[in-house]
Formats: C-alpha cells, structure tokens, sequence
C-alpha cells in the first residue's frame, strides 16, 4: 500500500508499484455526498468554507479510491477578490464583463493568502483530515482562460470579445494578462506553502488561439509562472486543452508533469518528450460505458502510455483528458480507478 | 477579369490568375444589408423564401467582391423537414432534443428536393441573378455535427449527450447516423442538380471525438456521403473545425478540397498533401485588428499556403478558418478580400 507516495513519485519520474489515478473534478456534482453538501450552501460559500471544501475533497479520495486529492476550490475564486462580480448559475458562471482598459485598470493584483486565506485553510485542513493518505494537490487557472471569462463574461463558442481586446486593444489585453499573472503565481506559491504537494495549472481555453499566437501571446506568461515558483521542490502540472495542436509551445512551459488533454495520444506526445512525465488522458465520456467497453479504453490509454506485462508505465500518472462529467455514474469511476490498480500492477 | 472561373479552377488545380477568396459566413449579421432583411423576417422565414435568399447570397458577393457566392441557408433546414422542433435563438438554435430510440425512430429520411424546395429555387433564383459572374456553392451538415445539435438540444461545452448515446447506445446513434447521412447525401445531389457549382460539407463540431473515434464512428459515414456523389462532376468540400487532430481521417474522406481550420498550419497541411487543394485558413477574429496588422497575417497565410513572388498559391483558395464574426466590419472583409487579390497578381 502507498498510496501515499505513488503519484509524487511518478511526477519525479521514479519507480511506483502501480500506476497512480486521480480524476479532474473528482469531487463533484456526480457524486450524492457532493449534492447533499451543495443542497444547503452556494458554490462560492463551499469554496470558502474550509471546513466544507475540506469534507468534499477528502470524500472524493475516500469514496473513489484516488491516489491523491485535489483542493475543492474553483479557478475563478481569486478573480472574486481581485473584483469580478462572479454568479454561479446551472449553464455555468456568468460575469459581469470586462471590456475595456477602464476594468482591466479597475481589477486588483491581491494576494491570495490575505484575499483568499480560506482557500489555504482548506489546504490545511484537509491535510489535516488525509494525515497522509495520499498527496494534496493546489491548483489555478492560466491567465488565458482566466481573461475569457473576465472578458466574454462566462463561456463562449468563438471568443470574439478577448480575441477582440487581444488583436484590435493589445495593450489593455496584455495589462489583464500580467495581472492575472502575477495573482496566479502568487495564489500557487500560497497554496504551496499551506501544504499542497503539487500543483496544477489549467488552461481549458488554450486552444482559441492558434499556435503561433498561443506562442506569442500566453506563453511568456506561463513560463513567468513556473518559472517564478522553481525555488519550491513540489511538482508542477500544466494542463492545457489542445494538446495535439500546441505540443510544441506546452513543452516549453517548464512543468514538470504535461497533462495531456483526451484527443492526444499519448504514445504520441512520449514520442516526443521520453522523459517527461506525463497524466492522462482518457476521455471523461468513456466513463458513460459499460464496464466492459470502458475497461478496453482504459487498457487503451496504458498501453499507449507504455505499461507492459502487468507493469506500470514509467512517468505515467492516469487521469481523465478533462472534468468528470455531471451525469458519470459514480460506479464507473471507482471501476476506472481499480482497473487501473489492477492492470498495474497493484497486489490483491 | 475571371471571377467567374478562378474559384473552380483553383478547386481542380488548374492556374489561376490570382488567388480565388470567399468566407464562411460571408452573408451574415455583420452587413447592415442582411440585418435589414432580417428585420422583417425570421432566420427560418429567410431561409424558405427562395427570393429572400436569393437576395443575400448576391448581396454578400456585390458588397464583398468575393469570387464565389455560398447559399444562404442553415445546415439545419433539412432536419427541420426530418421532423425537428428549431427555434432560432439569440444565443443559437434551441432544439426540442433527441435522446432515445423512440426519438431516432420517428425522424423521417426526407428528400429534401421535396421536402425542402425552396433551398433548390434559392439556388436557381441566385444563379439567375448572378448571371455567370461566379460560382454558387452549396453545403450540408456533416452526420455528426447535425446529431450533436439534436441530441444536445443545441450547442455545448462537452457534448455528454451525444456521446452518451454513442457510447451507451451506439444502436440508436449509428441508427441516427445513418438516416442523417442519407438526407445529407440526397440534399448535396439535389443541390447541384438545381445547378451548384461546388458544395461543401461542414463538420463544425468534429473536435468533440478524438481521432480514434473519430475514424470509427464519423469517418464511414463521410465517406459514403462523398463517395455516392462520385458521378457528379463539382468540387466537393469538406470542412472540419480540428483539422490537425484530424488530419490522417479526414485526408481518407474522398474530399477534391480539404478546408483547413484557423488553428492549422497551412504548410503543414501541404506537406502532408503536395497535390490536394486546400482553402483557408485565416482566424476570423484577425478581422478585428486594423488593415495594418490584418494585411500581415494575410500576407502570412498566403505565404504558409505557398505564394511566392506576387503569384497566386497552386491549389489555395483563400477563405476564413471558420465563419465570419458579427461584430466585424464590413470594410475589413472588403480590406481582406482586395488584399488577397493584389498580393496574388490581380492586374490593378
């Protein structure tokens, strides 16, 4: 048993007993023990409430059989305290937008452990209530996907607004960008030093832009922010939606771990980079198979990561390739987590 | 002066005396010409009215100079005659959605010469009132795309709906599949019957599979759409927003075009292909940046496609990655067009 140490170790690249598996948005609205809590506070009341996001992240661990836990918080709290007027609604979060450098100078470049100090308590308590059990890890959003919900006030199909601010009003994107920037690496650092042993970054939104503007436009960015946090010996994570389509530009990062979205294929991506530990990547509606059916998919992306013979495959951290989905079946998750235990290597 | 050939031409491969350009979605809510329609009739009401119709798809091509004109019309109409409820919403279409066998089973496999005639007079009216002066295309949804919106109801962020049915009741979905591959196939013949030039299918929402996928589940289908118009002699497009994920599937569909998406290297593309004509592949939001920076990364886009010396590309035609925006202006498309044109060998 170790669940303890297995995913650190296969993010420092080093021999595990079994391929470790944790899920993004493992604890979640699929899950009766999260709507029950959800039933009596708001989204945002559960993020700020230590004591709650503590319960919901350590009942995703202890109910779904994970090797580590993720903080339960949201990307968008830090942009609560830097100002944004932030709701919460069943189609996902609407904003009051921001669209010109009037708001962009309105926003506030705070420090997330006086701003934000009940997303560190979290992290202490819930370390408090693993003792042990598994890793804890922190997280943010990247300044790209941060910026488009601030900018197009919630999601959006093609992102006129940012895109808009990006290419007619630079300068104005650019300040909102270095802004974002600098709250995130400091929410990370802060996260860290409450006790996070890894941290991911998330940008779901990366692929609005095409390459060579991804390059020129968010990457300097966050090579700012893995850069800036090299003096702290944890992993660091970068995820990115669009993995295929900007491998080359993600691989320039400087994260010690590439989560790789669930159009990839990873044989691919290690082709690429043999070293670098990877996470990932099956795609979160798999889960909505037959045990059967999703068993052969899992086995799929082992394989594809390199595990042999009943072994794990080096620097291969299993994850889905995005969020669980609200209606997976909370079955089927802890069937993808044995599995993966089970193909690996994991003693009965 | 050839207008009425170059786009044609460059779709068979042959020389053209500069490079052909028209958008997707060059008939749309950023002219004041179309919101002037528009404010008298519904979306579907202009859809059905052949004169209407008629009337924006020549505007679109008077007003931007292009050297086709596409058909207005919605990839949508045909499921409106297979018995779908559609509503045009401000945010999109609104489907009365489809989610079980039941629902598959009464969807009924249309001819759309019958069941939608007056997409076949609109095509007729606008090539009366075009006169020769440049090609008409017509288009369809692919397969996929069309299940995704009436599966989901609309647009989505996951699409868990369809894939949902794909991965837990692949019956239903192949069931559903297969009747929207014949209508589809039946609209693009009657489409050039009724004296389209070209046609082009749009498969927007192809990135919601990976590739694997993709090649299993969309890829037969495609096929058998492009592979039963075999004996009609136009160029037939094809489209798929997630070109480089996608690139080994859809090089296999049988298309005489590949439209290459905004994300796309189009160099790339044509190294992998030295023969195929390609079109594309500009990010519709560069149109928001002033004539400066736009005539930049047009410059750009006709370099990766391979222009060389003030000639025009073999085999390119010029076009958006994806539709027209409608917070653009109208004076940019003109900028755009007229650019492409003079760095391409347009005699002044």
């Amino acid at each position: 048993m170790s669940r303890a140490t297995r995913f650190i170790d296969a993010c420092k690249g080093k021999p595990v007993d079994c391929t470790p598996v944790w899920l993004m948005r493992q604890a979640g609205r699929y899950q009766a023990s999260y709507q029950a809590v959800r039933a009596k506070v708001s989204f945002f009341e559960l993020c700020s409430s230590p004591d709650l996001a503590a319960q919901v992240t350590v009942a995703a661990v202890e109910e779904m059989g994970v090797d580590a836990a993720i903080i339960f918080s949201d990307i968008l709290v830090p942009l609560l305290a830097m100002g944004a007027q932030i709701e919460m609604t069943h189609g996902g979060p609407k904003l009051e937008p921001l669209r010109d450098r009037a708001a962009v100078d309105k926003l506030k470049v705070v420090e997330p452990a006086e701003a934000v100090p009940y997303v560190m308590d979290a992290i202490r308590e819930t370390n408090r209530r693993l003792d042990g059990v598994v890793p804890l890890i922190g997280f943010a959003g990247a300044p790209l996907t941060l910026a488009s919900y601030l900018v197009e006030g919630g999601g959006s199909k093609s992102f006129p607004h940012l895109k808009g601010m990006l290419f007619a009003d630079p300068d104005s994107a650019h300040q909102l960008l270095d802004k974002l920037t600098t709250v995130v690496t400091r929410h990370l650092r802060a996260q860290i030093e409450a006790g996070a042993h890894a941290v991911q970054v998330f940008d779901s939104w990366a692929s609005i832009l095409a390459p060579h503007d991804y390059r020129a436009i968010a990457l300097p960015y966050l090579k700012r922010i893995f850069s800036e946090l090299s003096d702290l010996d944890v992993p660091k994570i970068m995820f990115a939606q669009g993995t295929t389509v900007l491998l080359d530009e993600l691989l320039e990062i400087g994260a010690d771990v590439l989560s790789v979205d669930w159009c990839a294929d990873l044989a691919a991506v290690r082709a690429r980079v043999p070293e670098l530990p990877l996470q990932g990547n099956l795609d979160p509606t798999y889960l909505f198979m037959d045990e059967a059916e999703l068993g052969k998919r899992i086995a799929y992306v082992l394989e594809r990561a390199g595990a042999r013979d009943g072994k794990a495959a080096p620097k291969h951290i299993f994850n889905l390739g995005h969020g669980i989905l609200p209606p997976t079946k909370t079955d089927r998750v802890r069937f993808l987590v044995d599995t993966v235990h089970r193909l690996t290597g994991e003693e009965a």
